[in-house]
């Protein structure tokens, strides 16, 4: 019989020198951790540059914490350099040290379906 | 008896040297444009540098389409320095010169009570 997976999910962010979007990270990592602990029973952030923890750390924390199946989900807004070309390439580093351990990329934000709904939403957020 | 307001949307992004993250903001700006047509007759983009339309010339434009009421929203995910300084402060020089348009910010995109559901519905669309 297949063992069930136990599910991460890493939030990739691009890191800042301002200590506060940094720190606005780690609070949509904690507002998505109270939201998705069904399917996910881990949720961490990691950092391309700038901060702590790195990428590579994060993953290595989603695995400690006992994951055997690791959702990276990229902060970015773009598909620029870092989406299409940073974040897999430092993704598969480390999968090659943790062969046992599936490790897959979410699209970038802007590509959501949703981020219309969610446009729209803020824009109505400060109607009269 | 008070006219009826119409309503713009400007989707201001910060822009780049990469052709292909400035037309990703015109792909939203265009999806929003088919999706809001209802509450929002008028929506255009602006870019704080690097590309073009400008952030007042994207104001002017939607002025110049018959705005009364401009809801300007914030392509940011972080409240840095553009969302809580430059923007509001172009903002506010465009608005002088047009007393009779009403001119407001939405916030920024991390802020948005949706981006949970976003991250977890992007999660999602990579599970296996």
């Amino acid at each position: 019989m297949k063992e069930k997976s136990v599910n991460a999910l890493l939030v990739v962010a691009h890191g800042s020198r301002r200590q506060q979007s940094n720190d606005e990270v780690s609070v949509i990592t904690d507002k998505l951790r109270a939201s998705c602990h069904d399917d996910y029973t881990i949720v961490h952030s990691g950092f391309l540059e700038l901060a702590t923890p790195s990428i590579p750390d994060g993953i290595e924390q989603c695995i400690n914490n006992g994951a055997t199946r690791i959702t990276v989900l990229p902060y970015f807004l773009n598909s620029g350099r870092h989406v299409v070309d940073d974040v897999p390439e430092i993704v598969d580093t480390v999968s090659k040290q943790h062969p046992d351990v599936e490790i897959v990329i979410a699209p970038h934000l802007g590509a959501s379906p949703l981020m219309v709904d969610l446009l729209i939403d803020s824009a109505k957020s400060v109607s009269s």
